[in-house]
């Protein structure tokens, strides 16, 4: 299993479709995005789901917090299973995120990266790409990574995805 | 946990945001186009994943199936963490897709749902929707539910999605 | 030229797909939807732009007006240059609306289809698609078609997509 | 009217987005992506379509270019009228792509900019963005450029779509 963390806007899905391309094998890749793509339309304007304001500030509520943690022993046991599983997430709650995925790996070994981006060179490719709230890259660049221990880093600011994903897949194989 | 199964283009996407809509707390929802868009972009063109013919044939791999495994396995234990889940999939193994469900559910309890569409509607409705292979819904019009055990049927032939997860909702609260 | 208008969610863009399909020859479809997804994203957060409010209701500005007299201009001047061309458009201004088109139109012909639709199924099917405001549907079912005159009207209430589309179809070749 | 030329995954979308956001007004972006799109499906599996092979090559036909000239004709109106126009284009036919262009302008002034990349990095992208058929940036890298006059070029090999556009919107204004 490995799990990348990252502010918005930091290049995470990038590598991770970079990282499926050289894997050997089938790699499943599930993330926040699919998580609130799984979730009801209603949980963007709903107090206990995701809520992004204006300025791209991001509330999460309880049914979410419940909803994900449910999510993430699932896809824990997919991995359990034997399926190989890439997850990117954003920790918003930096450490306290992290310690939300161990205690459902438990004994099951995770590769940890973290993937960085200079906030100002992130906040440019989130105007680029166009479908996400302006601010939101900025205001989580930094944040995201309060606390994490990673066993490798990346940085996208001057490398390419593919260059960030053969890094990572040479601690895989 | 609603497992809803139904051929392509039978409705079954607009019946389950209908659903979460409807039912009164957040639901997430899984199915086998959320599988497939987990899976890598080259387990479309290999022997292992999942392959799409020029005539709406669907084949699937020795990969495809142990990953497919392992994803019901997590799925299942999201809803045993609690999570309302709804999944929706298309039995192409009828009654022995049911029973890889039945399985991985062990004494977790689910509410299935077929998914009815009378063949020559649902391949009007692949046209209109313009993003399947032409020749897909009626292929899998009836071979899905061959052998296949439900507790409820709905038919979207002349009922509105928004009806048929009435009458699903009606069963579940 | 086709031009189709209809309230959202009264079925046209399924019944475009079909015309593509069912038309001998390749025709091109714009509507606006397309012309929308031309303007920039700021678009839809400026009062000279497209506003969709928490309700459902749809407020353009100057801006948008202005240039949507210029898409409207260049897509006539397409037909004109000899391609086929199916329009689907919301007539929010009703008769208005369609006297924009004709002003652009002058001698060139088009057939006018009106895309109605039962506000109550149009509202369900809304949900149902689950990628637009709710509201929108049953706020605009009426009023798009307010003094419009048709060659043609087809009803998505009880029929397929498909088959309104044959119906079209017929009185084009 | 500003008319961006360069290969697939070279980087123009995001450098659209980015001038839309910067340029004071509301400018279109029209494109070879949304030309695509207005086409009907069948035109990806027809000789007169356009077709792409399973290493990237693209081959159009008959139907496309008829269809492609009368878009153009059209877009230019769309410019005559007022509307800020940005286009982006892949240049298959090199300098004759450029004339068709120039024919349609006329005396109508544009602001012709080559966006160039460096090929192994576009390719690196095009494995990143996962909706490509791999091949095509690399086979369209330098072709595309072969015999264009340009007022201004752009490399994004080491700068940001954002810095790009800076370049751009600086030549507009």
């Amino acid at each position: 299993m490995i799990i990348l963390n990252g502010a918005s806007s930091s290049g995470k899905s990038g590598i991770v479709r970079c990282l499926q391309s050289l894997l050997p094998d089938l790699w499943l890749a599930f993330g926040c995005d699919s998580f609130v793509d799984a979730l009801p339309a209603k949980a963007q304007t709903s107090d206990g789901g995701i809520v992004v304001d204006a300025d791209g500030g991001v509330t999460v509520g309880e049914d979410f917090r419940r909803l994900e943690a449910a999510w993430t022993e699932g896809v824990v046991t997919m991995a359990r299973a034997g399926a190989g599983i890439i997850v990117d997430d954003v920790f918003l709650g930096g450490a306290a995120s992290q310690q939300r995925w161990r205690k459902a790996l438990g004994d099951l070994p995770a590769l940890w990266v973290g993937v960085h981006c200079d906030p100002a060179v992130a906040a440019a490719r989130e105007i680029a790409r166009g479908d996400r709230t302006p601010g939101m890259a900025a205001r989580q660049a930094l944040v995201v990574h309060e606390g994490v221990e990673y066993d490798l880093r990346v940085d996208t600011t001057h490398t390419e995805s593919l260059e960030c994903a053969r890094t990572i897949a040479a601690h895989v194989t």
